[in-house]
């Protein structure tokens, strides 16, 4: 928190939170009892027990984690203490609770519904990025400034067709988020080996899982994925190559205030960008932020990666270790985007400076067809935001 | 080579060797004097010309390659080359040549033809052994096996079910692979800074790139993405994905040909698997092969995620180290799939060793809805397969 | 924490927790300001009355949390606080906090104390584990057993060499952390050119940096080290090579449990290992933390290699990002070893098991010279603990 | 080779060429024929005979990699080709050949014995690069510039402070890639269990480890290191580091060429650095290489890491993937450092613009410590420079 907490990101840290996991590992004890109720597998009563006593529990969350640390899981203790929130006026219910689901179905499922919110809040910033970078690119269609190819001047571009080059970037990369996420937003319900065995006949216990779907606002998938964990990976890469655009257009924000440059600038936000050193400095606060995501994202996209190849029906070690990293991946590109926004919303474009430095670089004015470009680029965008 | 071919995978080596990477630069210039010509640019007896010189040059690759790397680019030398071939017969002709292009122009295009025809012979590959799963899962959708989790025997399942789930695996990688081909193969045409200047008119410079794409077969960009390399990267996680969904199935037929397990094995084939030390040996060599591609896949994907904050419209060093990456994540995707092919297509299935194992564990014999959610794997695969 | 705490791992999170780091900080303020007071720069008494600043000031730490990523850096608000905790009762000492130093100064300053506390803990779990694999090597000995090649068995072994396998891997990992230690836990002090300026004469800024070297204990580096970062890459990857050595041992012991083999397994511990749907099971769930360690590192090592491209004399983003980095490889690493350490204090061996899959394996019992190499790792471990 | 060849990288190539790895699976086998017969485990004159076959065998290594490839494993038709060619005239040599050693041995062997070349090489432009860069630092000692921060101007520094930041981390870089390489060149012989059996008497097949140990040049382990890959994953750490300590310096010259800042630029050399586009521009080409390869490595090192939680006595898939990988990391930690050392060597300073930009800074002339600072990394250098 304390060194790693992007600002103004409550909103993600709030849905990625213990207390959030834990309202997402009770919502799944609930929905299950409900749907099993509603498909006649326990009496009606019992799954309104047992949704009140989810509605209630309220543990001490450090308590729970040292438990879960040591079960290997966090189902273990949670739905401990749900049965004996209910063992004294409804032991019946207290039997009921969790019936032929595995730890991993509440962790995956709670998993996906952190996920789903954390789409939520990032799409939103995203398009408002995006929002912004159309405006600029809009402004600045035919503002002359120098391309840099190499690191070396190179012919004239218009400012416009870079910002459009980092809306496109922005755009592309959320809507492949939302994309797989389309394809990963999946309930998780499979008993013990993933045959949904336990839960009656086995229309009736589909039945279930297509019920409890309904309910979270989850995809019901053709099969459970205990093992299968592609969707979950595309999502990280996904959440890696949007924190990379961010990134993309921090790069070029800080090289363009770099003194010697001095084309365009972080707008001023009191308080931020100060050094502990030297009054006079303004630093690129936002862009670090978004710089430090894309550098941290890939590592974290990779072990979902290499996390694959996991064993049988549920394996051992490697879905485990996926809820931190998706977690992580979600406040990475979140803080990213965020940050980006706020540059995108109050740049600074300093437009007799880049002609300056186009002139001193004496490759003439012609800015080829960027106008036209930019056009191209603005068009696809809104296309895409109206079929949206 | 020797250390790291995988076996049978020709096509695929040939298709990211330097030979096929030179026709595919010969193939963009070509295209683009064609296109100049069409839309007035250039004569068409110059872009015949360029063309014809195209298809003939034949240079010395181990010399093409040392002046690539000393000049930094591949398209110096080569254009230097095509200059030299028409500069005699032809000068017009060889002063059009590269017109209005930059290296990197040539160095994208060609990548994306390399990635293109890999991509045939990857899909073609997966749905082989998209197919042998179907047909494994069909014949035992009802067998009993024990399921695993955590790697401790847990409760019966069908073992159709988990070959289901093997298909499901790379059947969902593999359309995630179409679906991001579909946006990254693009041509890349922009000049030297990304504005299509220098190629007249701007309606006129978009017209030539209309042609060009159309003429090799790939998608025209809204703009140029020089320096916007989400695409490439969601296409390298796409691969990862590919390999890891083989490499689950590898760790789960090694884990079963376990001496101790016995209950699945590679086919035998001749030459296959033996060991230098142990003539009773049997090696699960075509899980070795996937095993090691999901292993280094990952890292290859994290380096184009990592590679994503290119500097202004065309960055230092970024997309430069692309292009072997993205061929290794090829060859690694297609030896892993190919040599899963074999051993989907030739599983040997013990189902008595299967039974036995389930009844030492004594946990019963419901395999739960087995039977009806291999159905629905076969269903939705089948379904998508009807429709793509 | 409720998802990813590893059990038993209250000392190392205590290490890397907001707390830790808020008295780093302070600790640094502190030992800068009576460093500067010992060589004339300011006067004694500033230096205590700043001293015992840092050690009452106990500000909230939410707030300063969200303080800090406005600002873009932790000392801003930080040293804010303490001038104002000074400012009515000793305004020159208030002015004298920080002087002459960056806010880089105070993070790497405080996260270098966070890792020296951090080696010291895992160090002692590492040969708390080493201690305890040395004695199941000569214990086991001459035990035969079976050894498995590419998952295959394969000829005869003992299992003490399996066991002096995980001894010397554990043993080699820990020997290079220690030594990537010596080389990383280094007092940073440049100021805010890494030039020492604002310190007085270079031989007295010199000698402020020794005098605080030595009272944070950490080692002087010949220059400051803002944007050289090897040495931290260095200590990243000596940790996961280290959680690697853990999860090697995790991926055997895992593998010797299986139903089907059952010759080793996990000492049983009550409320550990147990399953949400099935009371028969016994998971292996100290393999299963470290392994999901040894997945997660990689990733995590990766992403300070990948910063090591650091510009100019204090980068943008890039060391921004290694705080929760080497936080999050220290927990990992630290929870594998702590876990094994369990895992190989209590571990159960089945000789009989051994001896009946041996024989089945119909290989004969020949263990080599696998009673001579044990003694060999033994005689390494033992003379290298004796050095040390 | 056509896209990914570093300039002036041939002997980095020859040494991981096919070739070679073949020459070193054959002195694999001459080794041991030969120490075995020097422990009386064969004849002499078997061990002459193999020894002489193994000088002489030239087989096709395209068809020797098909073989290998669908093997599993190189020694397998390689063994086969040396009994085909002893099989007339030598019998009983073809039987003695690869006497108790397994197909891990030999590429573990003949990668060691790459990885010794490989270091030589390196170490070798390491050092000149080292020299290049103390000789920059001594001569800029006292030459002011404008040291910039978080991309910004900040205060001055001398140009050989900043010059010799680079050197300390080359110099650190390549210290402990000589110390890891001490670790990891280590003899691999163990045998399909890792127990030396079939070689003797254990002190009797110890001998030979010894005597093959010592005539290859190669470090004798306390035990075989089949499963144990943490010191090959520290060597690779390693190659990342000191591709990453190239990578600065290139991002570093890289920014000082800009345009706008015009400090110090790549030494001009026929044929670098040209635009296919643009006559006028001067590409950083070296530090293209450079900051590719510092891209490109530490997706290969988390690979090796990834690796570690091999299986059993000898994995699946882990050992299998490190050889190219490696290679990988060699050849592209040479290629940068090489390139830099040309930078280094040739490197223009322009002390006028950094004059002007440090005037234009406004931040006055107090270098601080800097000279001090540069004297302190130059002894360091020379001290460990006179030991080593």
């Amino acid at each position: 928190m304390l060194r790693d907490r992007p600002a103004g990101s409550a909103a993600m840290l709030a849905i990625f939170a213990d207390e959030a996991l834990l309202r997402g590992g009770l919502a799944f004890e609930a929905a299950l009892a409900e749907a099993q109720a509603a498909e006649g597998l326990i009496p009606d009563t019992d799954a309104a027990a047992i949704a009140a006593a989810c509605r209630n529990l309220a543990p001490d969350i450090a308590a729970l984690a040292e438990e879960a640390a040591h079960a290997g899981t966090l189902a273990i203790p949670l739905v401990g203490r749900l049965r004996a929130a209910l063992k004294e006026a409804h032991p019946q219910a207290a039997a009921a609770v969790h019936r032929g689901a595995t730890s991993q179905d509440l962790a995956d499922t709670a998993l996906m519904l952190q996920a789903r919110s954390g789409l939520e809040v990032l799409v939103v910033e995203a398009i408002r990025l995006e929002t912004a970078l159309a405006a600029l690119s809009e402004r600045h269609a035919v503002t002359p400034g120098l391309a840099r190819t190499l690191l070396q001047g190179a012919l004239p571009i218009s400012f416009g067709l870079k910002t459009a080059g980092w809306l496109t970037g922005v755009h592309g990369a959320r809507m492949r988020l939302q994309r797989e996420a389309g394809t990963a937003l999946m309930l998780q319900l499979g008993g013990a080996a993933g045959t949904l065995a336990g839960m009656g006949e086995a229309e009736t216990a589909l039945a279930v899982a297509r019920r409890m779907a309904d309910a979270l606002g989850l995809g019901l998938p053709a099969t459970p994925w205990h093992a299968r964990r592609g969707a979950i990976a595309a999502l990280g890469a996904a959440l890696a190559i949007l924190a990379g655009a961010a990134g993309k257009m921090a790069r070029d924000v800080s090289l363009l205030a770099q003194n010697e440059v001095a084309e365009a600038f972080e707008p001023r936000l009191p308080g931020r960008g100060g050094s502990s050193a030297m009054a006079h400095k303004r630093n690129p606060t936002g862009c670090q932020v978004a710089l430090s995501a894309a550098l941290r994202a890939p590592g974290l996209a990779a072990t979902l990666l290499a996390g694959l190849p996991q064993e049988h029906e549920r394996g051992l070690g490697g879905w485990q270790a996926e809820g931190p990293v998706l977690a992580d991946l979600f406040i990475l590109a979140h803080g990213a985007v965020l940050a980006m926004a706020e540059v995108a919303e109050g740049l600074e474009v300093d437009c007799l400076a880049m002609a300056r430095n186009l002139a001193a670089a004496d490759v003439g004015m012609d800015t080829g067809a960027s106008a036209l470009l930019v056009q191209r680029a603005l068009a696809a965008w809104r296309g895409a935001l109206g079929e949206g």
